[in-house]
């Protein structure tokens, strides 16, 4: 797949991780810390941990082992543990590599910190945190790293901190993609798609290179859709199915405002379908959407409210949000976050599914081929999902899939000098509003 | 014990929910919704829940039953459901109503996640989660009840909100008192401690009056040793063991500094005790410490850097987080809250203790008694605590101790009209910082 068309001022400035590899072969000699601090190079910087070997008498879990090729790993100031050789420690898991984008970001702050307690890998999966964060953040992710070792959380062994994707997506299994610029003032649609999408074309070529082959992407930063799509495409090597946009905040409060319109618990509402774009095109879908099992039409016979509010009430439930607390909800999404990875890494309950914004190519409801559409899901929990197939449409329902399959395919022709495809061609049906702006 | 002292101003403005309890009686034929809305009063606001019990026409399993005394729920807008019947949760704990104040800041909107989505209390606890604010920050106080809505929680089965300590703390076990005024621009220490005194002595008032008999209490808000003693002396029904000033995120930022110094993983450090005064004059104690089972000075055998450098960089790190971050440490502050309560529900690992600022009354260190002083504690995990016998001091560590108790017995003469001793008499030492603050 050709990504000539990809904006060579944003590639030249990343920092090979190769150009460093020299420094690897220093390393044997020393033990590694358990932050591990990074080269002082322009773009990664050392996070405080004063280690000094000499001075640690008793007898320490520490192994001398042959380093890998951590290149971000330089001088003496580097430690492995061995989980293998303490007690607690040795039932564990491998150490997986994360990836999140946007460390320093509100979402982040809330997301980093599930990630490292253990509550959404679980209780024996040990995990290193890479945040990706630009330069003008780098303070900040550097504040971000310190709260975390402060915060103690025997699963998390590492923590890196860099603006170079190539360093952070080095060996990762899982990459959050939160970080995007906002839409500024009098900004077109046109145009943020274009700026974000620069930066998630070379965030996929860096995955492309350095990332586990089989590492699963979720992006939150907006527009996601099309931004999981530039992603995919210039990341060939990697699995199109691995490349996900969220959408699971949406179905999260569609689910909500059907139990309050209900007058039940949001628990014992299922099946909840988010369909296509994540933008006030969405489609939440109550025709197959369940209400302790029942088709929630012969639970809510009120179908203008289902055909007029519900939809309205879950696309501007963000912006309602902003008002209200005066910031966009980075509590919730970050939530939502760990839901979206907590279904592909658990078995989905027997009958019920979810919703994510995949590749649509194979899809089985008729959706335009080669866009990312939220369709419903179900996963066998090994980080792998399959669309589901019995669900059913009506003219209704149709209707907004395919307005919002209209505007995804419109956002594609307006980022097809990101995705190989020549020249770009922006003519957007209509300058729709991501969720929560206002 | 007379609290005649206090500022009649604040007292005079609180709503009391038993102004509310004839509305009680309207409810019997209604149900109670997940969302327990609040009576439209003056000082509280209803939850969107737009629940329409006409409309459930599939069977739901909600139990219509007698209503407690809920003074903040009425109209139609009241659900409440039967845990008992449901494969699910009926082998679930009873419900527990958990208090949180300045629940519109930060530090909560990471807390009331956790609380909410059980790494706090354990997978079977169901919990109400019941939010303190202030007028200005009501709408942000919405935003927060929204946002944990769309999260689905399934242990999280009630939100209310209020700005009425007395509405927030009925029946409350756990209250988290987060919430207190920063020190502004050029306010001397003496009007720190009276702006926030009248709060936390209103707040124990309203403790006293209508919590749980046995209610644990956790004091976040600065300056929290005084802050909680002016809470306890304000709720004498109450018993004083009862009441905590946090110093954990202190002891977990020295259990970090130690095992960095030592390059051990922060697992390793142990028996780290905080003394005194959650203030730059806390005293980190590095002779009771231990390292692999070994005491800090045989692990680090740097002398100067324990007595000189190491204390620093625990007092300075709130400050150096602010600096980088851009704004303090909420994260790590809620972790470390987390951390509080979990050490007194679980019971505290053979041979080692946690920090907390208690009342010294009976403490067998020689500290002065009738102050909230931080001090090594053990559990069994039922939510009380006992002082540790077996700690060793020396003069270096027994001359700073000394100070910081000065300090806070300064501290108390300065709010001794808020706890009823007379005339405030306030003749600080110096005007020593928060930790944290620049």
């Amino acid at each position: 797949m050709a990504v000539a068309e990809l904006s060579p001022s944003y590639t030249k400035t990343h920092f090979h991780s190769s150009q460093l590899s020299f420094l690897s072969t220093r390393l044997a000699n020393f033990r590694h810390c358990a932050f591990r601090p990074l080269p002082r190079a322009r773009n990664s910087l050392t996070i405080s941990c004063s280690v000094a070997p000499n001075q640690v008498e008793a007898p320490v879990a520490v192994k001398n082992e042959e380093p890998k090729n951590k290149t971000e790993c330089y001088g003496v100031f580097c430690l492995t543990y061995d989980l293998k050789a303490e007690e607690e420690t040795k039932s564990w898991k491998k150490l997986i590599n994360i990836a999140v984008s946007g460390a320093a970001g509100m979402i982040s702050n809330h997301l980093l910190f599930k990630l490292a307690s253990g509550e959404v890998f679980g209780p024996d999966q040990p995990v290193a945190l890479k945040l990706l964060g630009s330069e003008r953040s780098f303070q900040a992710l550097e504040g971000v790293a310190m709260e975390l070792e402060d915060s103690l959380f025997p699963l998390l062994r590492e923590v890196s901190i860099s603006i170079d994707p190539y360093e952070v997506f080095q060996d990762v299994e899982w990459a959050l993609l939160i970080g995007a610029k906002p839409r500024g003032p009098g900004m077109e649609r046109a145009g943020l798609l274009d700026i974000n999408g620069q930066i998630f074309a070379e965030q996929g070529k860096a995955l492309n290179a350095v990332a586990s082959r089989n590492v699963k992407v979720i992006v939150v930063g907006n527009p996601c859709n099309t931004n999981a799509l530039i992603c995919m495409k210039n990341a060939p090597n990697i699995p199109a199915k691995n490349f996900h946009a969220l959408t699971r905040l949406d179905e999260n409060r569609a689910k909500c405002q059907l139990a309050l319109k209900a007058g039940v618990f949001y628990d014992k509402v299922s099946n909840m379908t988010i369909w296509g774009n994540h933008s006030t095109t969405q489609v939440p879908d109550f025709l197959n959407a369940r209400i302790n099992g029942f088709p929630v039409k012969e639970v809510i016979r009120d179908q203008k409210w289902l055909e007029e509010e519900f939809t309205e009430k879950v696309q501007k439930r963000g912006g309602v949000l902003i008002k209200k607390w005066g910031r966009s909800s980075a509590a919730s999404t970050s939530v939502s976050i760990v839901d979206a990875i907590r279904s592909l890494i658990t078995p989905t309950p027997e009958g019920d599914w979810f919703s994510s914004g995949v590749y649509t190519t194979g899809n089985p409801y008729g959706i335009a081929e080669d866009i990312v559409f939220s369709m419903p899901c179900r996963s066998k929990g090994d980080g792998d999902y399959e669309l589901v197939k019995d669900v059913i449409f009506d003219d209704y329902l149709l209707e907004r899939i395919t307005r919002t399959e209209a505007e995804l395919l419109a956002e594609k022709r307006c980022v097809a000098h990101l995705i190989g495809e020549g020249i770009a061609f922006c003519d957007l049906p209509e300058d729709t509003m991501l969720p929560g702006e206002m």
